[in-house]
């Protein structure tokens, strides 16, 4: 028979949605969460804003508040980060580190720029940085990353990380409406912040990317090295045009590894970007509706995989939180530590233009003789081969006089894609380029 | 600057498909394997059933050839079982765990009955047991439900996890075909054995589902413990009459766990069965296409969770497989292991009768008035309510005076829907039950 061991002392920084469900859970599962880490939690303090204003728990202790995380994080055996932002999260993990305490933290905007800062302190002091909720969510797709295929090598992941624009495409795809109309109702209900701009803008995809990249491949890749585009720009024209051609548009954050021996490029490295695209309805990424999240991962050995679930919100976030705090608090009582940053490939970061994507372009044309061949000219000028070209009456939208032209190219680097559209501008016979838009998962 | 570790004594178990791929990995990888286990890996030895027989790996030494697992078991820092099969598996694992060596295995059926006495073994020795690849092949989802669900509690899992008879189902959806046609020509393809007992009869997802019930329910549940239909019995009507109602069939395994408070039963406890279902065409395991394997987890506070990804071959189930193996190596050298078996919640397994679901039965009934209100009484008289009843005439396929009912139930006890199915048969006015499955996933 073994003594009951010491509680594990645990500090909850930040008491938002994630936060207050969070503390939720390690109440509501108390018998269960001790079973599971062999040793009870005690929850030894709350950082909040303001001690004062009303907390969105009932049945917290006052007494257990505290404005300063920076005191509380140095006092717990584990430190969970859910204040969002740089500062003062960072000051906080990094105090906690210092002090011998595991860390599970959400917060994938610090984790983006300040990652390698983190984990040094976490090496240097022996003690575990978890994350699993900063991507996904609930998702589990880190720790699948990280262990689950550190037996095989990873070479591109296609995710839907950001459950704001999903819902906002979605819904444009579903109802035929405008990028700002659905904004503003996504904005009415709840999906989208009054400031929408780190969601759709892709900077929240392109802080998740970085992760996805510097865990995937071993390699430091913080939040500059991404390339990215948000779906401001994304109008039901565009949405209608991928339809017609059997696509749904996704903001996708993409990773790849690109070897020397791939089309292209003659270097090593990886590529990250953020950006709409056209994917296949046939694609397990175009069947994911509304406000989830999915990553699909395609790995050498295992081949593609699929991790799908809901990707924000509090009780979803605050299941991969506490599943990390299991296991940190687990890997604290026997003095141990899973494994810590892994950048052992240090691959150079590639530029964007570099990337092998394909391009469906739309332009309006003047409805003459010799139009598709100026137009393929530009294209065999790239060296970039077109797939299918599909030419429609202009309608009375357009005026008398010109067509719609849909050009599907075969896969080419991004650079020689931006040329072309670039020269297509330029020609004569075409009037304007409706709509550039990557294709992506085939 | 650290002195470069001793190398990892690895011994394989078996050299058939998933055996070959794991030493192909083992040596393809050697370099990213010893980067991320902090230390390289050396092959000790390979055991395999005749030393003389050509082997499917070139360039083997012949001299880490055996044909005594046993022995070679006892050598190793870890051991890699993949000849399947109840004996010699079980000595060999036992053997290597009492010598202690951490061992990985993908033996489904093993751990399915054996589990509990493996734990024990590697327990009592302070060593390691992992066998992501046993359920889902390359699929992260042991991991996952172990580790980054140790937070919350999973309610309820639905798993694709045999790809035969996916791949046969899918066939026969999307060619019209009856089984046997279809069974023939996926063994003549390779994706069914020559003996397909062990898939088409659901026990290979019968010993996934006492797996995955185990692990998510913290409790053990074996073989024994899970109903088990077979996809036999299904016909290109079944398919058809699924597809006229916006259903594909899918052989599932279903976990879950039933609260005292759930309806239809106030008992507590865990319910595993395996067997043919009918899947609305917008659930996510309804595109599940082919071999491929998919598992739908609901979780109380993740939420839907869905994995998805190759369920077997070789090259797939290597990397799960080598996944493990850094996980076992990296705890053996830092002299620590992974979460053993966890059984504390104990819960007692439940009769399938106790189950709720619904059921689309199909009959062919004698056209004449009246014939409704006897159908419908036989449910009444169980309590189980008709949520859809459709009507359609007979055919000259039926004979004169004969129609078709589909009747669609409401959610009701397994025990409630097979007592009406029995009572239908005994009707009068019924001249026969067509067809009775299981509608899931709702």
């Amino acid at each position: 028979m073994s003594l009951k061991r010491q509680p594990v002392r645990v500090a909850v920084l930040g008491c938002g949605t994630v936060g207050s469900e969070t503390i939720r859970l390690l109440r509501d599962s108390a018998k269960d969460l001790e079973a599971r880490i062999g040793a009870p939690i005690e929850l030894i303090g709350v950082a909040v804003k303001d001690k004062t204003a009303p907390l969105p728990i009932d049945g917290l202790d006052p007494a257990i508040l505290t404005e300063d995380p920076v005191a509380l994080a140095e006092q717990a055996d584990v430190v969970v980060e859910l204040m969002g932002g740089i500062e003062p999260a960072r000051t906080a993990i990094l105090a906690a580190l210092e002090a011998g305490a595991g860390v599970v933290t959400a917060n994938k905007a610090l984790l983006a720029v300040h990652g390698p800062e983190l984990y040094a302190a976490a090496q240097k002091n022996g003690v575990d940085l978890y994350f699993e909720a900063a991507v996904g969510g609930a998702i589990p797709i880190l720790r699948p990353i990280r262990e689950s295929l550190a037996g095989d090598t990873v070479r591109r992941i296609l995710g839907i990380v950001n459950g704001t624009t999903n819902y906002v495409l979605d819904r444009m795809t579903l109802e035929g409406l405008d990028f700002e109309e659905v904004l503003a109702d996504a904005q009415r209900l709840g999906y989208a912040e009054a400031d929408p701009t780190a969601d759709v803008d892709g900077f929240d995809a392109a802080s998740k990317a970085a992760i996805l990249a510097s865990l995937a491949f071993h390699t430091r890749v913080s939040l500059d090295d991404v390339y990215r585009e948000g779906i401001r720009d994304i109008t039901a024209d565009d949405v209608a045009a991928a339809a017609a051609t059997g696509h749904v548009i996704k903001l996708l954050a993409i990773v790849e590894r690109r070897g020397p021996g791939d089309q292209g490029t003659p270097d090593s490295g990886v590529i990250a970007r953020v950006h709409p695209a056209l994917v296949p309805l046939d694609h397990p990424l175009a069947s994911v509706h509304g406000a989830f999240n999915a990553i699909y991962v395609e790995s050498e050995a295992a081949g593609e995989l699929m991790f799908y679930g809901r990707g924000a919100g509090g009780r979803p976030t605050a299941s991969a939180v506490v599943g990390d705090l299991v296991t940190v608090a687990r890997h604290g009582l026997e003095g141990t530590t899973g494994p810590g940053e892994s950048t052992y490939l240090a691959l150079p970061t590639l530029d964007v233009a570099k990337a092998l994507t394909r391009f469906q372009i739309r332009l309006v044309v003047k409805d003459q003789p010799g139009v598709l061949a100026g137009v393929a000219q530009v294209f065999a000028a790239e060296g970039v081969s077109i797939e299918t070209v599909r030419q429609t009456p202009g309608g009375p939208a357009l005026g008398n006089g010109h067509a719609n032209l849909t050009v599907v190219t075969h896969q080419a680097t991004e650079g020689a894609l931006q040329r072309v559209v670039a020269a297509l501008a330029g020609l004569d016979v075409v009037e304007r380029v409706a709509g550039a838009i990557r294709v992506e998962g085939e």
